[in-house]
C-alpha cells in the first residue's frame, strides 16, 4: 500500500472515529492532547490481536474490531474505569481489501458510538505476516478509587456478572459451520464474537467492591489469579454459576461441558469479590435491572480453589484456562 | 510458547522495566492506574514496527526496542510535552529465541533508565507472522501549552534541530556490511538505529514555538504536512541545512546525495516555526550547549516550498519523502 494508500485510509474510514475528540486533532498531528479532569486517575491497558491466533481470517470484520474494541473496554470496567479515549494500530497484510477494511471501521465505528469511546490517534503500517491490530484504552477513576485484583479478603462474597461460559461455547460455535444448533448457536457465536463490556456493574458497584477482574482465560484460572494476589483461598458452588438459556441447552444435550464452562476463555465477565455486608446492596442493584450479579461463593482465609459441582461433588478441572499465548 | 512462557517472560523481563513506577501495578493487574498532575494535558502517541518493513530480522534487538521507544519520545518531544509511561506490546514469532527478546528488554531497559520512561503496561502475544513491537507513550504539558503542526505563520523562522540526513545515509552504512565507511559509517548507522530524541529542546524551547513536528519521512515531505495544515509556504536555503562531519563527508565522497538528505527518512529532528523575535532565544540556547537549533529558512505566506541549492539554484527533489507503508 503506498503511502498515499495510507493517509487516504485514515482520512477515509479513520478521522471520522476520532470527530467527537478535539484532543485528536483530526489525527493530522504528531500526538493526540487530552483534557482530563482533576481528582482522576489515568487507567491504560492494551490489547492485541493476530490473525490466525485471536481471529480467523474469515471471521467477519465487523466483529472482529468490535471484540478488540470490547476486552480493552472490560479491562477498564475491571478497574471501575470510566472510558475516555483510545489508539488503534493497525498492521495490514498488502493483499487484504479495501472492502475488508471498510467493515472492520464500520464494526469499529459502531462501538466508538455506542460506548463514547473515540478513536484519537494510532498507526498504520503494512506487514508481511498476519493482519494485527492493537488498541490501546485510556480510562478515568476519581482518585484512589480503582478496583484492583488484590484486595480480596476471607469471607468476601464471590461474584459474576452476566453469565458464564458463553465464551467457549461461543467459539464451538462460531466455528461450526453447519447451522444446526440454530437459535442457540447463533446466541453463543454472537457472545463469542461480540463480548459484552460491564461498564454498567462498574459504575454502579465499583466502589462497594474489594477486588475485580475481567474473566478472559476463563472463571477457574483467573480465580486463582485474584486470589494469588489476594493471598486468599475461594470456594465456589457451581450450582449457583450463572448460565445463559443456550449454556444450559448445550450442557443438557451434551454438546457442551462443565470443564468448557468453568475453564474456557472470552467470557468478559467481571469477576468480585464483596465484602458479605453488600449482600442487599448487590440485591438492590439487581432489583434495578442492571447486568445481573450472581454470587458463586465465597474467598477464604488461606489459600486453594475448592469447587463444588451440582450434584454437590468435588469437582477439579483437568486444565486450569484457556491461553492465547 | 506457553501462558506459563509468557507470565515468566513479563516477570523476568519487563516487570523491571515497570518497577519505578507504582501505578503499573507490578504488571498484575488489568490496566495500569497513574496519577495525572493538576493544570496537565495528556499527550499520547502510538507507533508500530515490524520485522521486514521498519527492521531487519538481524538488526540489534538492542537497537530495534532504543529506537521503537525514541520515535516515541520524539513525537511526545515534537509536542512540547514530557515523557510520563509507556505502554509495549510484543508480538513474538513461535521461533523467536530467549537471547533475543533478552537483548531486546536490555535495550529497552537502557532507555526507560534514559529517559525515565518506564514500561507500565502492555501485552504479549505470539504471531505466526514477523515480529511486531507496538509502543504507546504517554506524556505530559501544561494545559494549553501543547505545541501543535498547525501554527506557522508567514514570516516565521524555519529552523530545525541536530544534522539532517544522517538518518537516510545511516540506513546505507546499517545496510552495508564491508565496513569500509570506517567511523563515519558507525557514527551514521548508529544515527539510523538510535535516533535522540530532541526532548531538551523541547523543554527548553516549545514556549517559543508556533509550530513543531519531528522529522520521520523526510525534511522535505515533513515541511510539506507542516505547511499544509498551517496553511503556509517556505522557503529553505540548502546550505544552511545543518549537516554531520560525516555526512559531509559522504556528500563530498559521492556516496550521498542531497537527495538523500532532503527527503530520506529517520532523522527524528524537530523542525520548527520560530517567531522571527525569538532569533536572540535561539542563540542564547545554542551559547547554552542545547542540542543545536539552525535556521534553515523562512515560512511564508501563500502556499508552496521553494529550495535553494548550495549552488544558489533553485531545487526540486525526486521524490517527496520516505515511506515506511
Amino acid at each position: 500500500m503506498s503511502r498515499r494508500g495510507e493517509f487516504g485510509l485514515i482520512a477515509d474510514l479513520f478521522a471520522p472515529l476520532a470527530s467527537s475528540e478535539p484532543g485528536a486533532l483530526a489525527l493530522t498531528d504528531d500526538a493526540a492532547v487530552l483534557d482530563l479532569p482533576a481528582g482522576y486517575q489515568l487507567v491504560t491497558t492494551v490489547d492485541a490481536i493476530v490473525a490466525g491466533v485471536h481471529f480467523l481470517p474469515d471471521d467477519p470484520p465487523e466483529t472482529i474490531a468490535r471484540k478488540l474494541m470490547r476486552v480493552n473496554l472490560s479491562d477498564l470496567a475491571a478497574m471501575g474505569a470510566k472510558p475516555r479515549a483510545a489508539f488503534l494500530t493497525c498492521a495490514f497484510p498488502k493483499g487484504l481489501d479495501d472492502q475488508w477494511i471498510e467493515a472492520f471501521a464500520s464494526g469499529l465505528a459502531a462501538d466508538v458510538a455506542a460506548f463514547a469511546m473515540p478513536i484519537a490517534g494510532g498507526d498504520t503500517v503494512s506487514t508481511p505476516g498476519p493482519a494485527t491490530f492493537t488498541l490501546t484504552a485510556l480510562g478515568l477513576v476519581p482518585a484512589g478509587t480503582a478496583v484492583l485484583r488484590s484486595g480480596a479478603r476471607g469471607g468476601d462474597l464471590l461474584a459474576v456478572t452476566g453469565t458464564i461460559g458463553d465464551g467457549a461455547l461461543g467459539l464451538l460455535a462460531a466455528r461450526q459451520a453447519d447451522g444446526s444448533g440454530g437459535a442457540h448457536q447463533a446466541f453463543l457465536a454472537d457472545r463469542y464474537r461480540v463480548p459484552q463490556p460491564r461498564l454498567d456493574v462498574a459504575a454502579g458497584l465499583a466502589g462497594h467492591m474489594h477486588a475485580c477482574m475481567d474473566i478472559s482465560d476463563g472463571l477457574v484460572q483467573d480465580l486463582g489469579h485474584v486470589c494469588e494476589v489476594s493471598g486468599v483461598g475461594a470456594t465456589v458452588d457451581m450450582a449457583r454459576v450463572p448460565l445463559s438459556a443456550a449454556a444450559q441447552a448445550w450442557l443438557a444435550e451434551g454438546r457442551g461441558s462443565w470443564e468448557q464452562i468453568m475453564t474456557g476463555g472470552d467470557d468478559y465477565e467481571l469477576l468480585m469479590a464483596f465484602p458479605a455486608s453488600a449482600a442487599h446492596i448487590i440485591a438492590a442493584w439487581n432489583a434495578s435491572g442492571g447486568t445481573p450479579v450472581t454470587v458463586i461463593g465465597t474467598f477464604t482465609e488461606g489459600t486453594g480453589l475448592h469447587l463444588t459441582d451440582p450434584a454437590g461433588q468435588a469437582w477439579t478441572p483437568v486444565r486450569t484456562g484457556f491461553t492465547h499465548f
